[in-house]
């Protein structure tokens, strides 16, 4: 028998990714699931990397002339009757507010009291309130193009919950734009997706492909909804954000006209795109390995955790000392244009201390020795190489290095993570072939399949449809970058001009 | 007769304050009543100054060791009724969720459907579930303290409302924190009553009086509340963020126990602290004038507006591209480690558009003309003083100063709204003079009275609750700072050792 390689969660993800998915945010204290059914609670770490992710994209959006703006909580059940698929979309799970008041009740117990006279519910999403808005803001082709955003929580009820990937609450942000013509409303469409890729990629290092949905699996009362999906390490597909060309419909609904320049009265054209906590999620299950969450450095909530070892009182404040001043060096270093982010843990409880910031994910840890001082140096361990590679440095050359050593950090879990990717993504041209691919090899791991097909599609529902019945498997998105060539439908048979993306996804 | 003054605000202040106040921000597009009873939609250029309030306040509050977390927007009735007092102040007025779906009913209007078995009711603030996650995290004293801050919305049913100051949701940040001793929780009440004193007076140039709550004044449940107070412009008192020691009321009632070094049970001593969108009504009613709003230059959205005069075609491109240079310099500013915001408003509807800048308070308008080009110059008004001291200034003369002016602004406007405070504060001994102090000289504006008194008060809540139901006015709070001194209970001329500052309160 070969000795058991030691891992910090257990299960692994070869042994049960679900359930590996589940410990490995217990273990990186990111997230709990709360008392209250179906909802989260985001701890410190995991919001701390939440705001980073938040404060990346806001830039992103202001950049290209978007405000933040807030609307509110509530939405009056007549708002969500305007615009039909809307409605059919989101009204099966919504938190619905019927009472302003409790009172106590004949047993002592707190009961609800003060009907309200319509029903009000918790956002789902935000289209139709904000349209409201609108249709007051706009008068004229010269209030356009009105670019508005807003960071808000959600509430869509569910029932099956997995902590970021799918909760009754989560945290977002939803994008609404109005514009005086389809051409530009097209554009910023694709604009915004475009922002959700560089963050997806350069921030996240989660490598997306970007496309359109087909219609079956478009946003409710959308023209055009486009998407970026990326690949978990079980091979399966996450959605990590949308952006809608949402054509006059909303504006029909919500009755968002204006004055055109050569005064005509016309309905504006809009878009919307979002973003949200399930970013979180498939950074996890992009990055994570047995030992925890792995972090990329531009979005971290903190770079480098300095451990200083106090063993012997003696020595332990000269110890802290030199931690300190290494802490102060590092928090002087610009990394990307904003200072590093430091952490100092001086608790002394053995290793569970490096365990602890292992499976955190933090980039870099750095341990702080008598004889690491006595020499100028530090001893550093990154997250994303094995224990084995941890090697003594110069404080000095640390300090110095220490932004080209996270880039590289950086650079390695994108490249890993699209190697992964790219060996787990067939062109296939077979119906056997296809159905084989996406069968579980293993009936006890039905979740084990082969990733990410490239298959000829003739463009019709009912093909699309067999093949999720008989296989789970979706079309993730149709993409835009190539892929154009003659081909036959993976199903019937009949001509394709291009291939689009199947997947089994979250 | 004398020629009337013409304002762009109707009425003015001296007219109907509170009709001043719904039309001043209706004027400059901050926030609007929503179509939601009691919710407010907060417009980009609220939204904006809430984003500056929120990152100041965030960076102070993470100087301190505080870090963000999030919690859910529901809170299960059960968890209410954990803390009495807690359970009497909140239940009269909160949103109660009793179902999680809607479906068709007989006339085809979708109804509530999916009844909850335990209603939820929408967070009016989180006490009461950051208390039960405290009780899961925190073990031992190595967990203390524990420094935990959430922004979020949150929801009061109100009847009566008033944008920014009392509305059914609104935004805010509370803070909750546990520590291992009484000392150090009260250390951190009043370290976090500091930043709030801070923020108000530094950033919105909000001069206030800090000192602590009655036992009749208190947050439920509290031990010592401590606050803020400001004095509005019609000098009422405005409570503008407040900072609670809860002793060991909640730790006891959420069973928040720790093991301490020397290994015996406790339980914890918690603060809880908060300030909201309510600081932006406070800023709005300090530095408002008859012509609108007037912001503080360290928490406007933009700093300065540039106003290309666009009346000859031939000439407009040059003013174009002399103005986005201008904008350019302007935006490589560093005002107090950020880039000065800056607005260029392109629109030819006359005049209007300089009266739109000024109703909205930004600080400096910059009117650029032929003649200002001619002459590399520019023509800048200052929002804190009269349209006629506005002045030619040379181009480079302006980037070189406009740090310097905007700080002589804010100085301004502290000073002013300080001047303002002091002269409409007495100490008052008298009984009599007491009443008339806040007795209405005209009965046709029952609003106007004369400000903060100084008084006498033996520490009897009798005393306290006959003058409220007498005046209306309350105790603001018992000041921290100077006034001790004997003297004869302005009620029932007992002995007391102190004056505390009276008002009629929003």
């Amino acid at each position: 028998m070969t000795k058991q390689q030691q891992t910090a969660i257990t299960p692994t993800r070869e042994e049960n990714y679900p359930e590996w998915y589940q410990q490995v945010i217990k273990a990186s204290e990111m997230a709990e699931l709360s008392p209250v059914r179906g909802c989260m609670v985001i701890k410190p770490w995991g919001y701390g990397l939440w705001e980073n992710i938040q404060s990346t994209l806001d830039f992103m959006f202001k950049e290209t002339g978007v405000k933040n703006a807030y609307f509110p909580l509530f939405i009056p059940v007549s708002f969500l009757e305007k615009e039909a698929e809307h409605v059919e979309g989101f009204a099966k799970e919504c938190a619905v507010v019927t009472h302003h008041k409790l009172e106590k009740g004949e047993d002592g117990k707190l009961v609800p009291a003060g009907r309200l006279n319509e029903p009000l519910i918790v956002r789902p999403t935000s289209e139709t309130i904000i349209g409201d808005a609108f249709s007051r803001w706009i008068r004229s082709y010269r209030d356009l193009p009105m670019l508005i955003n807003q960071w808000a929580n959600v509430v869509r009820w569910e029932m099956r919950t997995r902590i970021f990937l799918r909760t009754s609450e989560f945290l977002w942000q939803e994008g609404h734009t109005v514009h005086a013509t389809r051409k530009e409303a097209e554009e910023r469409t694709y604009q915004m997706l475009e922002v959700y890729r560089r963050m997806a990629e350069d921030y996240l290092a989660v490598p997306v492909y970007t496309g359109a949905k087909t219609d079956a699996e478009k946003f409710p009362g959308a023209v055009i909804t486009t998407c970026i999906e990326a690949m978990m390490q079980d091979r399966k597909a996450l959605q990590a954000g949308t952006s809608h060309f949402l054509g006059q419909n909303f504006a029909k609904a919500s009755d968002i006209r204006f004055q055109s320049a050569d005064e005509k009265e016309e309905f504006g054209w809009t878009t919307s795109w979002g973003a949200s906590t399930r970013l979180i999620g498939g950074l996890i299950m992009t990055h994570g390995d047995d030992n925890g969450v792995v972090l990329p450095p531009r979005v971290a909530p903190a770079h480098v955790v300095l451990l200083p070892i106090l063993k012997k009182p003696a020595e332990n404040e000269a110890i802290m000392a030199y931690t300190r001043e290494l802490a102060a060096r590092l928090e002087k270093v610009s990394y990307h244009g904003n200072p590093l982010r430091v952490e100092i843990d001086d608790r002394t409880i053995g290793g569970a201390r490096n365990w602890d910031w292992i499976k955190k994910g933090i980039p870099l840890r750095v341990e702080i020795g008598p004889k690491d001082m006595a020499a100028g140096a530090v001893f550093l361990a990154r997250r994303d190489m094995d224990r084995k590679q941890s090697r003594s440095i110069s404080r000095d050359r640390f300090t110095e290095e220490v932004v080209d050593i996270l880039d590289d950090i950086q650079k390695n879990l994108f490249e890993k993570a699209r190697a992964f990717r790219d060996a787990n993504t067939m062109d296939i041209d077979d119906g056997e072939a296809f159905t084989a691919f996406f069968t579980p090899k293993n009936p006890e791991k039905p979740e084990i399949h082969g990733g990410f097909a490239r298959s000829h599609w003739c463009g019709d529902g009912d093909c699309e449809e067999a093949i999720k019945n008989r296989l789970n498997v979706t079309i993730r998105c149709i993409p835009f970058d190539g892929n154009e060539e003659a081909g036959a439908c993976i199903e019937c048979g009949k001509p394709s001009g291009k291939r689009v993306l199947f997947a089994k996804a979250y």
